[in-house]
């Protein structure tokens, strides 16, 4: 069962549990919309359902509320960020804006952070460069969950890319994507419906392919994009490899099994190698006219965009999609007719409300299902 | 049957026929080196198999000897160059030199090339930052073989990534994939041994799920790696479109079903859009100490790398593998060893080699097999 909320009072409700964290009101308001906007955008796992997670990391001194993240070396293009064990969601913005800042001076910025913490979802990031006209990328390693092909160990993240590209007339192009085949909150729908998991989600601890939904808990793993040896799981293991690569090793931060988990109830790696510290993200920013006029540039991604859109469809009913497509169509909805919480979430947001004393918002409606 | 040859009786075979058709020593010499870099690597369909497709294209008019490659716009960390129809193979070094000079000198540099042709493997020119202690990108379009999610229509090449990182006492991490489940040249090989294609690589001209290797020729495409809606081929797709946005849309070069194809018998595209023009590329240079110390980062490279290795495996006899050991291993084998040749190779070659009486090698032996 799921009730629909207001998005603009689970904002106001999320930026003053932030506030009675310590943060101040713009910041609280800034880490509220980052997280936020995973549900507008049908990213249920990312949004509020995370906040007691962020919570909990805060009351075990994972998350510092007091940090300011910090340049620690930087290059006219590029920087390295310290984020001091700061909330993900504010550290990251910071680290993007100078991404852009750079852009704006030397035509594109390449900002590395080390020291953060869960970010919410990479789109958000990328797509802070589409006010300006530039192409924004962000990358994060996370928590170790995907065995590498030939491996029963789990190593890696889902480690997503997001990437967004300013069109003209047309929406932006904007990727957003696990390099997992299935990220674990797919798993988790299917284990709270209960049902079975598509072939090529996930493998059990002899690595065997499974359909099992709860194999990760019990010593399985999430594969890489590709899913099998012969349709070449070793490209989605190479694709999460270079995002632990950039936004882990590059920086110093965490990475592979070293990664520090999520969740506050399992402790931090053993072992993990000297100076590499906390989850690591990546930001690009490439502005548009550094490389040919705005104008033309987004002609052709208009062009680009209606090709694909009218590319002929195996089945009439399901045309081709553009990357973003499906989140965008998501956003107008939720902000339309309200975010759909799931009853769980609702009962995990209201113990915060009654701990923190922030009212809980009423819902709109009930929404069965699910 | 295949036979064996002296790497080095190739690349002066190869340098020699660069220079029948025009180029000047040193260029013909490059160009050379880049074509049998893919041989020497093992991924025997981008190598010396395409020479003759090059020459084709050169006489009808596609490929220009006489071009130089030119920058055409740039800031301090960016360049666009105009290909001038120029050989690929040149093109693109000429491109990357050029972004690594620009991070040397601002901490990275990113050149979107457009009006060029086809560049041989994406992994030598990623490789060239290596020397310089630097991360290298390449990225390229390419004739359209794949069909996007929900799509029956070739709209996209299999557009490489290619991403090398260089470590320490470790041999750098080199990713070089194609965003498709299987490249073409996959295809090719079992179509010569008569085989049957893996499930989750093609797709017949309705858009039905095939094991025949000859679909393509039918009408059918290549599928985006995850092969099944399941499975997230809207990932590659997503990975392919983006390949295509930044060296296709970013630099003005042809994009989408508008990639010239690489065959001189098949027309140019009709109806390209204006001002697109040839195939494009884009390529990227990181100086690794525009974030930190390099002697650092190395250090954490090589406990990467020797982690990785060290994943517990599923079957003791299959190691886990690090992006690039494969082509690794064929590269120091071959050179020891020989390169293989395919007697249809061996067979176009030598018509090459009496046509520009250009000697061409003896063998070193022969290979039977295949």
């Amino acid at each position: 069962m799921e009730e629909l909320f207001a998005p603009e009072s689970l904002l106001a409700f999320t930026r003053a549990i932030f506030q009675r964290m310590g943060y101040a009101y713009d910041a609280a308001l800034l880490a509220a919309e980052v997280l936020l906007k995973a549900d507008l955008r049908g990213i249920d796992s990312h949004g509020l359902a995370r906040l007691p997670g962020y919570i909990r990391l805060w009351e075990a001194g994972r998350i510092r509320v007091d940090a300011h993240p910090q340049v620690v070396h930087e290059t006219p293009s590029t920087a390295l960020v310290d984020g001091h064990q700061g909330l993900g969601l504010l550290v990251a913005p910071f680290a993007m804006r100078i991404a852009m800042r750079k852009a704006q001076e030397v035509g594109s910025g390449w900002v590395a952070v080390k020291n953060s913490n869960h970010f919410g979802i990479a789109g958000y990031h990328a797509m802070m460069a589409l006010e300006a006209e530039m192409i924004g990328i962000a990358l994060t390693n996370a928590s170790p969950l995907v065995a590498p092909t030939f491996s029963v160990e789990r190593m890696l993240g889902t480690n997503p890319i997001a990437v967004a590209i300013p069109a003209g007339d047309e929406p932006p192009v904007v990727i957003d994507m696990a390099t997992a085949a299935a990220a674990n909150g797919k798993l988790e729908i299917l284990q709270r419906k209960g049902l079975e998991a598509p072939e090529g989600w996930i493998q059990d601890a002899m690595g065997r392919s499974t359909s099992n939904p709860f194999a990760l808990q019990e010593g399985g793993a999430l594969l890489p994009l590709g899913s099998r040896v012969e349709t070449s799981s070793h490209k989605g293991y190479c694709l999460a490899a270079l995002v632990d690569l950039l936004s882990g090793v590059l920086p110093g931060a965490g990475f592979g099994p070293w990664v520090p988990p999520f969740v506050h109830f399992l402790p931090l790696p053993q072992d993990a190698p000297e100076g590499a510290m906390g989850i690591g993200h990546f930001f690009g920013a490439l502005r548009v006219d550094a490389f040919r006029p705005t104008d033309a540039f987004k002609q052709h991604m208009d062009r680009w965009i209606r090709r694909f859109r009218a590319a002929r469809p195996i089945d009439s009913q399901q045309p081709v999609k553009i990357p973003g497509d499906p989140e965008r169509e998501a956003e107008m909805q939720r902000q339309r007719e309200g975010i759909p919480l799931h009853h769980r979430v609702v009962k995990a947001l209201r113990e915060l409300s009654d701990r923190f004393a922030v009212p809980f918002p009423e819902p709109l409606s009930l929404k069965h299902g699910e």
